[in-house]
């Protein structure tokens, strides 16, 4: 028998996490922490009642999100002010609730999403740098920028990414919808930004791999256009390291109520705006 | 017996280090990694002989480094880069040696020093970013950046500065010279930015804290000026956490033919040349 949850019910959060410290969002038997694993006690100590909470991109292990979003239901009447702050009390430094809304039970911070954002950050350099370690790849200064831009091109749109799909994927469609895939320098960083309804598993760090065959001058550009019409993981270059990967935004239709949200990493200034 | 050391044996490093995965900069006999426990074993393994490290900052558990210099008597000959290349092999991704030079025996990273500069990052905001944790101290959004100025007026310049010296400093003298004290934003962090000749133990984080007790109002700017008379370390403010620190620069005399830096912290940009 399941619960009816009336409106307003739902609480939704917008969570801001350090990759580095967790075997990804999604909860393990094993004795990594993971996001999720340490959120959910969190609000259930809070909630007075244990919570599940369903997020819009289940990140992997290392990878850092700015603007993850999730939600879960609650018995315990509470403001938004007290969610975030009683649970906040709870969580360890390296993740916390930025914003809480509510939202009727009609909202999913999962199915609702009609918009996932991630910047992949490079930093072209001759040095390794230990500020940087976890934050960003270290990439040779010679990137061919022109390069990758002109292999990206082919990626934008509604298509079918199955050779950027990593081999355990469970997703039922390789489609995916690419609405902007844009490269360009920020801060001293290159910055790989990717838009799409939504990823596939390791999608946005198998295009970055192979966006640095090409960079890197191994492969031609046209070679993007050739691993994507071959639909097969083992043409495509290899799966990015995670440090580097942060969830940057998640949008939503504005019926929802839910506000759509970017928020660039603090190594970034503000994202762009793409048509 | 003193080894006599030929001119040109001496090798200068310019270290870079994440604070956090340290237990400051000198060896210690407790568990807790240290920048020269760790450092030390990797250059002997390079060095083929067992070394010691002078250094021109030693900066306490938790406070980072962008422009750390050092330097050892090498016994083996290696290039530059291979110094470089052979010894950050050996070290984990939370430091990492940036640069390599040689001088003479005249030479030395600490009693050479003329100057060393000091960033300490403030955050400005309503939330804790995770991002941002052990990088920069979250404060108060309302912080009155102009008071904090006018109290910093008085510490500039050859000040004697017991009050803001630690309680266990062995320092034989307190007198210490502050060639710029300068507060401002940059990149939505507050940045407080100090160089003097030599520093005190935990002297820029009881300057730090006790900025912040005039930036959040509970103290007037010219209780700064008391504060420096008693020579009292209990009349100034609490020593402000090492998470928010960096070491940013190391000068020498131009004569010592090892070149003065400043590295601005990856969450700035450019720090400000002052006169």
């Amino acid at each position: 028998m399941t619960a009816v949850i009336p409106s307003g019910r739902r609480i939704v959060l917008r969570i801001e996490y350090d990759g580095a410290a967790f075997g990804g969002w999604q909860k393990q038997s094993s004795e990594i922490p993971t996001v999720q694993g340490v959120l959910e006690p969190a609000i259930s100590r809070v909630a007075d009642a244990p919570v599940k909470l369903v997020c819009a991109g289940r990140t992997d292990a290392g990878v850092h999100a700015t603007c993850q979003i999730a939600h879960f239901d609650r018995i315990a009447e509470r403001s938004p002010r007290a969610w975030k702050a009683g649970v906040n009390s709870f969580l360890p430094k390296t993740v916390k609730i930025q914003e809480v809304c509510t939202a009727t039970s009609q909202f999913s911070a999962r199915f609702s999403a009609t918009g996932r954002r991630y910047a992949y950050l490079l930093h072209p350099s001759g040095n390794d740098s230990p500020q940087l370690a976890g934050r960003a790849l270290r990439v040779d200064k010679a990137l061919d920028l022109d390069a990758m831009r002109a292999a990206a091109r082919c990626l934008e749109g509604e298509k079918d990414f199955r050779s950027f799909q990593a081999a355990g994927c469970q997703s039922l469609s390789s489609l995916r919808d690419v609405r902007h895939l844009r490269i360009y320098r920020q801060r001293g960083f290159i910055v790989i930004d990717i838009r799409a309804n939504a990823f596939l598993q390791h999608m946005v760090r198998i295009i970055a791999g192979s966006l640095l065959e090409v960079g890197r001058s191994r492969r031609e550009p046209d070679w993007m256009a050739q691993v994507l019409a071959a639909r097969d993981r083992k043409q495509a270059g290899a799966t990015a390291p995670a440090a580097g990967l942060y969830l940057t935004g998640v949008a939503y239709p504005a019926s929802c109520g839910v506000p759509s949200r970017t928020v660039a990493p603090p190594l970034l200034d503000r994202l762009p705006e793409f048509g």
